[in-house]
């Protein structure tokens, strides 16, 4: 289905025949995390902040990872190597594991660890400048700000806006303010400020996201977080929306209406670059930017 | 680990060894339904309305259930007679299947079928007349009535509440309001009427909730749907909660503090004696009510 080898509980299968209990609490409640982490030519980028974002979370759910920071890079280093890929997208999956199919999950202290990796993302040049359509989508909740698998809003409203042309979803918070993408977070640009939601309006808290905001801070840009109701969306300059497998990815499409001039806005365009430039010094790439 | 057989996918599996994909969507994103059906003296009670329910879910959520409604009850009586159980609850898991481990599901089109027995909750007249301790949760959203498997959100409140010794969270939503618990529906009674919060509060179309409304009205008891406050519940003379497996069960403490008289009002007590009459009808049971 992806690659052909996952990591699970320990060992490496064939992703075709890999299997977890139909008492996983993963499979019969959502009740897990997971995180996506990005190798390029072969490294992993920004793995402890995935890490520390999946610990936090843990946490805050009950659930203890059966590793720390390196024993997580560990993981999906060797989940790259064993199949043999550089450029890839890496999710790894935290289930609270078997238990009995009640709710409480009293009890239930073995989790699952899962390793599977599917191939990066092809975006070039020509995809970028065309940028993504996106369309807003109402959510009663956004997940309170943890990566769960109880992710069946989010891939509603993906699935929803996908169906009537969008790439993208951004959902729409009970107070009418733009919490983030739905797989994604969403940045704008109004009047030369950039901006994006707080995570307080209810959106995940991105990797990329705050790669961005510390690049928009190295590269001295007027930056806020900035509340923003559906209708400032309307007035945006710029729109682009930010997550591992995306980058900096331009909006330049919203309920059907172009985004500013309908092109990739030029704050985009430098966040963009100085994300390829962090990403190639990172990674350590000889070859310049995907769509250089 | 719940009963010895599983029906998955077309055929029965034991329960310790049934497994499914790690590309499964209800396992990577928990995009999936689930029903719960009471069987009484080897009869299923209101599998008609679960069946209507799933369906009505399935719609919104684009999956389509490999049975209609003769082949739902099919299913949960043929795994009933496998276990040769009698009481039991009967839980049917239906997801999109296997898919490509990305959150849009196009293409996605085999949805896989679980279901799983496990023994009927136990619930003697002493333990009724002892009644829940529940406690009032803060959630973002509700899950927008769908009775999808993303349940971490209620997975964790009612986690949180037994963890400091209550036994049922009320979820409030956003503006303050109760909207059910997190595996039942609320109840409650105020100088005499009973109310229970209007569906638009967030919570699920619960089937004993619905059959609850029907008793209600052939009692002639005055009733509502009424928005309750978090606030309006320490007011109440009498609260119940309902659920297929709790069936009409008192609250008698809320967040530590005793509801009315601190046991069972005579309106809970009237409409549990009405719900085990309306199960012993329809179940055939020659015995009477089970805390009798």
């Amino acid at each position: 289905v992806s690659g052909p080898w996952v990591y699970l509980n320990g060992r490496f299968q064939a992703a075709e025949t890999a299997r977890v209990s139909v008492f996983d609490r993963g499979f019969l409640y959502g009740d897990g995390l997971f995180e996506t982490v990005r190798a390029y030519g072969g490294r992993l980028f920004r793995a402890d902040a995935h890490h520390a974002r999946l610990a936090t979370g843990a946490a805050r759910v009950g659930i203890t990872p059966p590793f720390d920071a390196a024993g997580f890079v560990d993981l999906l280093e060797r989940t790259l190597a064993k199949n043999r890929l550089s450029d890839a997208l890496l999710r790894l999956t935290l289930t609270r594991g078997v238990g009995p199919p009640v709710p409480d999950p009293a009890g239930c202290d073995t989790p699952t660890v899962l390793v599977a990796p599917r191939p990066a993302p092809g975006v070039d040049g020509q995809a970028w400048r065309r940028g993504l359509a996106a369309e807003r989508v109402n959510v009663a909740g956004t997940g309170a700000g943890l990566k769960s698998t109880s992710f069946q809003p989010h891939v509603l409203a993906l699935r929803g806006a996908r169906g009537r042309g969008a790439d993208e979803a951004l959902l729409v918070n009970p107070a009418g303010d733009v919490a983030e993408g739905s797989v994604s977070n969403l940045f704008g640009v109004w009047a030369g400020t950039l901006a994006t939601p707080p995570l307080a309006a209810g959106g995940l808290a991105g990797v990329t996201r705050a790669l961005v905001l510390e690049l928009a801070a190295r590269l001295d840009l007027r930056f806020e977080e900035r509340t923003l109701s559906a209708k400032a969306l309307a007035d945006a300059d710029e729109l682009f929306v930010t997550s591992t497998g995306w980058e900096v990815m331009p909006v330049t499409r919203l309920d059907g209406q172009p985004v500013g001039s309908g092109l990739p806005g030029p704050l985009t365009e430098r966040l963009h670059r100085a994300y390829r430039e962090r990403v190639t010094a990172a990674c350590g790439l000889s070859r310049g930017p995907r769509r250089g």
